[in-house]
């Protein structure tokens, strides 16, 4: 079996191989040739850990295994490792035998950049100048580098809960040569393209703050009670994700779904735009919103793929299991 | 982190080390300091495969991690490989790290005979002579072999579907010095203690198949559907099982619940008579009944074990990951 540490990913891995992982995978879900399992999340009482795994099948891209790991809040500060820790395992789908093991901490924020980046591809409107940007972490930074590439954009305006952290996503707009712009919340209705990055329980971005015409990327909702956009911005949009179990249960989705405003039936996979299936934006003022889960299929997708580039530049570590 | 290939489990391990790895484990688990997460089961839509994970945490024994591996039916004669395939993979609970993988097949069986082989340590009859097995698979020489060690068996007797296999099973008798007769289920009565190991859907030992004083251990049933001994026996029996819910639900006890023969709350934790919080059994006369229905922490509990070991010998390989 091979092994491709977390070290290497950094050089392995490119974004351009991440979006087409994922946009390819996207697609796979939505034809039902590729689905997820089951997630298993949960808090072990060690550490104030959340721990679980992420497993699914494309058999398309012939992709089986999982995404193990999760999240351990006092790495950072008792041992400055980062708080994030995961870990893909790739099987062989025609025996059942391990076939590679890839750090997945990379891996998870680039697939996750990726995914709003296809939803931008497929869904926001070709002539989109101003990106906005809602949340201004870590992650925040992969969003926009992956974004910064789908159109034109000539503007990047951002809000963050603390403003001191703008500085963050104010540099990758820099070294794309694209100019920064704080804003108020109001300030939005300005944006073409719209990615809100947070790990909030209320929503920031309100309907009234979004033009037609726009499309939002909401990637920080994977869990019952988070939300980053008000309910009634949904009842405005079409609405696509990742998956639709996700989206309506501890998606974005979940909130408008638990008030009437849409059905389940209203939030439609973003694989059917790639395909063709669904016609995705079919207006100038219509506004899309993608909410996006995050499901495991996502991290198998991204570790194969940088699997095959380590192999070919012949640095996968082989084991003899 | 390490890595222990299947290929060096059999040197390794040994029947005491995985014997008390699962005692700890179950009494760890009884004692709420381990728990399994829920399990992960799919029918993958290629090569007939079923897959999944079953994970768990010990915070007494700092275990934690899964087994992901399954059933590929077609393995054998395609393939020459065994239809089993499993790996466990363990985390560093203070960290979320990977700290090891581990070849699971020959775990599997050795973690299985450690359970019924626990059960009959602390359940049976302390002059139990004569020990009846109910299939004669692959599996149930691993079965025999380990309960040979707990009582002074002078007897084995065994009954299989298709009686050409018993010859599995007395093979493991003659090695060990004991003689074995082939008999028919009702020839059980003679039996002190029972293992009975098949994958079947329908009953094959019979309350009245059962004399007084006898103990049970039910290894085979861990899927709705499957049956092994008539739900009648579980009735006329003190029931213990290694995890309760999923005795009820997919383990022996599934049809006597099923049938009110018995409720929840009748089936014990044998982990609970491992911790002397439950007496056990309290008469000669008195049934008890083992359904063991595996659980992941099992599977942790022999490879962090199987861990050990290869460290002690220095034969673990290290990858620096």
């Amino acid at each position: 079996m091979l092994i491709v540490p977390e070290r290497d990913i950094a050089d392995l891995m490119t974004r351009a191989a991440a979006f087409d992982a994922v946009e390819k995978v996207f697609a796979a879900m939505a034809a039902q040739e590729a689905y997820n399992f089951p997630v298993v999340r949960e808090a072990i009482g060690h550490e104030d850990a959340l721990y679980g795994f992420k497993g699914g099948f494309d058999r398309a891209g012939l992709t089986l295994g999982l995404k193990a790991g999760g999240y351990w809040p006092n790495n950072l500060e008792k041992r400055g490792l980062i708080n994030h820790q995961s870990t893909v395992f790739l099987f062989d789908p025609d025996t059942g035998k391990p076939a590679a093991m890839v750090g997945g901490n990379l891996l998870t924020a680039l697939r996750t950049a990726a995914a709003s980046s296809v939803s931008i591809k497929h869904l926001a409107r070709a002539d989109a100048r101003v990106i906005g940007m809602i949340g201004a972490g870590h992650q925040a930074t992969f969003q926009l580098r992956a974004a910064l590439e789908q159109r034109k954009f000539d503007k990047v305006i951002g809000w963050n809960f603390h403003p001191a952290m703008l500085p963050n996503i104010e540099k990758v707009a820099t070294e794309a040569g694209v100019p920064f712009e704080p804003v108020a919340l109001e300030g939005m209705q300005e944006a073409d393209v719209i990615i809100s990055i947070t790990s909030a329980f209320a929503p920031s971005l309100m309907a009234d703050h979004v033009s037609p015409g726009t499309h939002i990327a909401c990637m920080g909702t994977d869990t019952k009670g988070k939300q980053e956009v008000e309910a009634a911005l949904l009842a405005r949009a079409t609405v696509f994700t990742d998956e639709v179990a996700q989206s309506v249960s501890i998606g974005e989705a979940q909130h408008a779904v638990a008030q009437g405003l849409i059905a389940e039936t209203d939030v439609q996979q973003l694989g059917a735009v790639i395909n063709g299936t669904h016609p995705g934006r079919t207006s100038l003022n219509e506004i899309t919103l993608f909410d996006g889960t995050g499901v495991g299929l996502q991290d198998l997708a991204v570790a194969a793929a940088v699997v095959d580039l380590a192999v070919e530049k012949g640095i996968a570590i082989e084991v003899d299991f």
